[in-house]
C-alpha cells in the first residue's frame, strides 16, 4: 500500500476501526488524482462526479456573484473533504466552483460507491455519519458567526480554529471566506496578534 | 400506537422501511413532552440532554448578543429536528436558546440513545446520515446566501423554501433568522409579492 494512505486509513480509524481487507476494500472505490495550482476540480454547470479527500495540498470551493466578486463557501487541506455537495447529492449541475490554491492529490468519490460503501458496510456509514455530525456543527458555528460577530471577531476565530489556513493561503481567500473587503482584512491583520 | 407517531414513523420511512417491531423498539428510545408557548427546550449555559424532533408546534434556536440582539439559527416545525448540536455532541453547556413560538409536542432523544440505536440498527444510522446529507446542504446555501445574497433575495428564497414559516411565524424572527433589520424586512414585505 502507498504510504500516502497512510494517513487516510488513520483519519478512517479514528472513527471506525478497520482490517486490512476492509481498508484495501474502501479504497479500491476511490480514485486518485492530481492536480495543478489553478486547476478545477469542479466548474460551476458542469456535472459533478465526485467528493474529494485531500491528500495533500490545498484547494477552494466558492462561487462568484455578478460582479464577479468571490465568496468561499470551504477551504479542503490535507485530511479535508470537499465538493459541491447540493451537486453531488442531488446529481445536478455544479453551482460551486472547485480548484486548486496549490498543487493537490485527492482521492475521489463517486456517490454511487459512497453509497455502496455506506450499505455494504455498516462501519462506512458510521464514519460517515459521525464525520457529517462534525460538519454539521462547523456549519452551525459559521451561520451564526456570520450573523452575531465582527470582522474581527471572526478574523480571530478562524485564527484560533485553523492556524495553518493563514500559511497556505492568500489574504484575499481569507477575505473572501470571511465576507469582508481585502482593505477590512489588512487592518485586522496589523491589529490582531 | 398513537396516531402522533404516524408521521413520526413515516418521516423515517421516506428513508428507511421500518417493520412495526423496529418502529416500536425505535420510539422506546424516545420520550414525548409537552411546551407551552414562550416555555424554553433549552437555556444557554445549561446541560444539553436531547436533541428534538417536532411533532406539531413550532420552536426556535437562537443566540443572543451583548446588546441582547437575538439572532436566530434555525425554526423547527413539524417533522424538524432541532436542537444545540454542538452542545449535545460534546456534552457541554449550551450556547444557545430553544424556545417555543407556539404550543409545541416533541420528541427527545439523549445522544447515549441516538448512538445505542445507530449502533444497533444500521437502518436508523442510514437515515440518520440521510437526513445530515440534505441538513449539510441546507447549511452550506445558508452560508452562500449571507455571503453573497441582497435581504432582498433571501427573504424570496425563503418564502420560496419555507412559504409555512411565514404563517407560523411572527415578522421579528423573520428578520433576526435572515439578518436583516425589522425595517428592512417590513419595506421588503410591501415589495415582494
Amino acid at each position: 500500500m502507498e504510504t500516502i494512505f497512510t494517513e487516510f486509513r488513520q483519519h478512517i480509524e479514528e472513527i471506525s476501526k478497520l482490517t486490512d481487507d476492509e481498508f484495501e476494500y474502501i479504497l479500491s472505490h476511490f480514485v486518485k488524482k492530481k492536480f495543478r495550482k489553478h486547476q478545477f476540480l469542479i466548474q460551476q454547470d458542469e456535472p459533478v462526479k465526485y467528493e474529494y479527500f485531500v491528500l495533500n495540498g490545498c484547494v477552494k470551493a466558492y462561487t462568484l456573484d455578478h460582479d464577479t466578486k468571490m465568496h468561499i463557501l470551504q477551504f479542503g487541506m490535507q485530511d479535508w473533504w470537499i465538493g459541491d455537495y447540493q451537486a453531488y447529492f442531488k446529481q445536478i449541475p455544479a453551482t460551486l466552483y472547485v480548484d486548486c490554491i496549490e498543487d493537490t492529490e485527492v482521492l475521489c468519490l463517486t456517490l454511487e460507491n459512497r453509497e455502496k460503501l455506506c450499505t455494504e458496510m455498516h462501519k462506512f456509514e458510521h464514519f460517515t455519519r459521525k464525520k457529517l455530525n462534525s460538519g454539521y456543527v462547523a456549519l452551525q458555528q459559521r451561520i451564526l458567526s456570520l450573523l452575531n460577530s465582527t470582522p474581527k471577531e471572526r478574523y480571530e476565530q478562524l485564527l484560533v480554529q485553523y492556524p495553518s489556513l493563514f500559511q497556505k493561503v492568500p489574504k484575499q481567500y481569507i477575505a473572501a471566506y470571511l465576507g469582508v473587503s481585502r482593505e477590512t482584512l489588512s487592518r485586522l491583520n496589523s491589529v490582531v496578534k
